[in-house]
């Protein structure tokens, strides 16, 4: 048989949930999937897309089939998802994720589940303004980078399916520790987005916030708001699971401004321009 | 004559000056188009393009001639060249400029100037990537806004011909205060900028700052590093002469920041759910 996988069962049918059954539907790479979601519209849909064979609303019974479980959910939920489903997987199936948290993901998934489990941790570095299934796209992965966090006890079998299975979206894989995965989405995703929202919230705290948002963004501001669509409970998810590693950055990021705020203070001409050259340089060598 | 003006003068041939220039020529706009510049090289670039009709680069003596003068330089040089271009303006010719600070600018040229030449405040809310000459696009004020900021000293017919010269160039001409107008780009466009700086100089003071920035911008980051691309010298003028204003906002943005933060170092998801839900339904709104 061609499938890289039997059964896949996807549990939490979003963006990333969506767009990966799709992919394994069209192209064939699962014999049959199996979709999760907690909302029946949402499952309604995904069945009218095509993206699923059968739609369930517990992902106990259906766990029992699978070769592959994906969760999907929200990243607070997957730990939760899991332990639920422990009693209901068999041995040899392969667990990953695809939460934007690894270090306390992945040990509580090493920690709620049976040793005969593989478990893969995983973060596929795609997203869209919109969330939902009916944002899901065939091509969300193609080109994008999707980062695997394996640990000593990841089976290197597994390990090396799910790398297939990514490598097949069009993906560039790329492994790590759980531990250097969260110390560098911390800095490059995780402090943006809070500093991003810091200060839409400024914004808003003023009188005429919504209005000089509304006429004025094309400023400088619509870059920073359109950050602000992602899902609210998946940032605070991602907040309260990266928490250390999100504050230290917040403390980097403070000296950054301080500085920045002192030269201003200080009418410093030539050291704003110093500031200001750094960042564009270095924007320029991306 | 069909021409809105006769000899126009633009001093600085950058993006804005060099878009201006383009216009005013391909439709005739202008009789004739003068071309100012510190860069031979720009004005050679400038001529070649055949945005202007002429180059200089000494403004006094092509100012006898003009009959408007817009000053397209880095904010932080508009009131040193008005000053220098005082005596040889004649009388009727108007004064406009494209500064992205308004309040200090406007006051220093209606210091500068004799009483018997029409000055009128500009910020075309306009802007690329790239900067300078070569960057310069026919539509680029085409359905942008244009903020004018006339005074109790302002000249009304003067007023009446800027905002049908930036009328012409498919623009939507807001009138405005320079007090008001420091005080919402402080907020939309300068404070975003200050903190978005802020945010790639801590990042590139980790010791794998530049690779996880190049390897990772994927993650929310590359939204924030297009902001970094702007030319260095303008973002020192703004922060030099918009001092008081960005530094207010700093303060707000801090408070938002220290909220944030709190939430975070608590481990309070509700709370942390509800700003993020705020900050997304503010940019659904827009």
């Amino acid at each position: 048989m061609s499938h890289l996988f039997d059964k896949v069962l996807i549990v939490g049918i979003g963006l990333i949930g969506g767009s990966l059954a799709l992919v394994l539907k069209r192209r064939g790479i699962a014999r049959e999937v199996l979709g999760v979601d907690l909302d029946p519209g949402n499952l309604e849909k995904a069945k009218a897309l095509g993206m699923v064979d059968s739609i369930h609303t517990d992902p106990c019974q259906p766990a029992l089939e699978a070769d592959l479980v994906v969760l999907a959910t929200p990243v607070g939920a997957i730990p939760v998802v899991a332990l639920k489903m422990a009693p209901h997987l068999r041995e040899g199936t392969i667990l990953t994720d695809v939460g934007s948290v690894k270090g306390p993901v992945v040990k509580a998934l090493e920690g709620a589940l049976p040793p005969g489990m593989a478990i893969v941790g995983g973060h596929p570095i795609a997203g869209r303004e919109r969330s939902g299934v009916e944002a899901a796209l065939v091509d969300l992965f193609q080109g994008a980078k999707c980062v695997l966090t394996p640990t000593p006890q990841t089976d290197q079998v597994a390990l090396g399916r799910i790398k297939a299975l990514w490598e097949t979206m069009g993906s560039e894989v790329i492994l790590m520790t759980p531990e250097l995965h969260d110390q560098i989405f911390a800095a490059v995703s995780h402090l943006p987005h809070v500093v991003a929202y810091s200060l839409i919230g400024a914004l808003l705290d003023l009188d005429n916030g919504t209005t000089y948002l509304s006429d004025f963004a094309a400023g400088g501001l619509k870059d920073f708001t359109r950050i602000a669509m992602s899902h609210p409970a998946m940032w605070r998810d991602i907040c309260l699971l990266n928490r250390e590693e999100i504050l230290a950055m917040l403390g980097r990021f403070r000296k950054a401004l301080d500085r920045l705020e002192h030269l201003i203070k200080q009418g410093d001409g030539p050291g704003l321009y110093q500031a200001f050259e750094r960042a564009k340089m270095a924007r320029e060598g991306l």
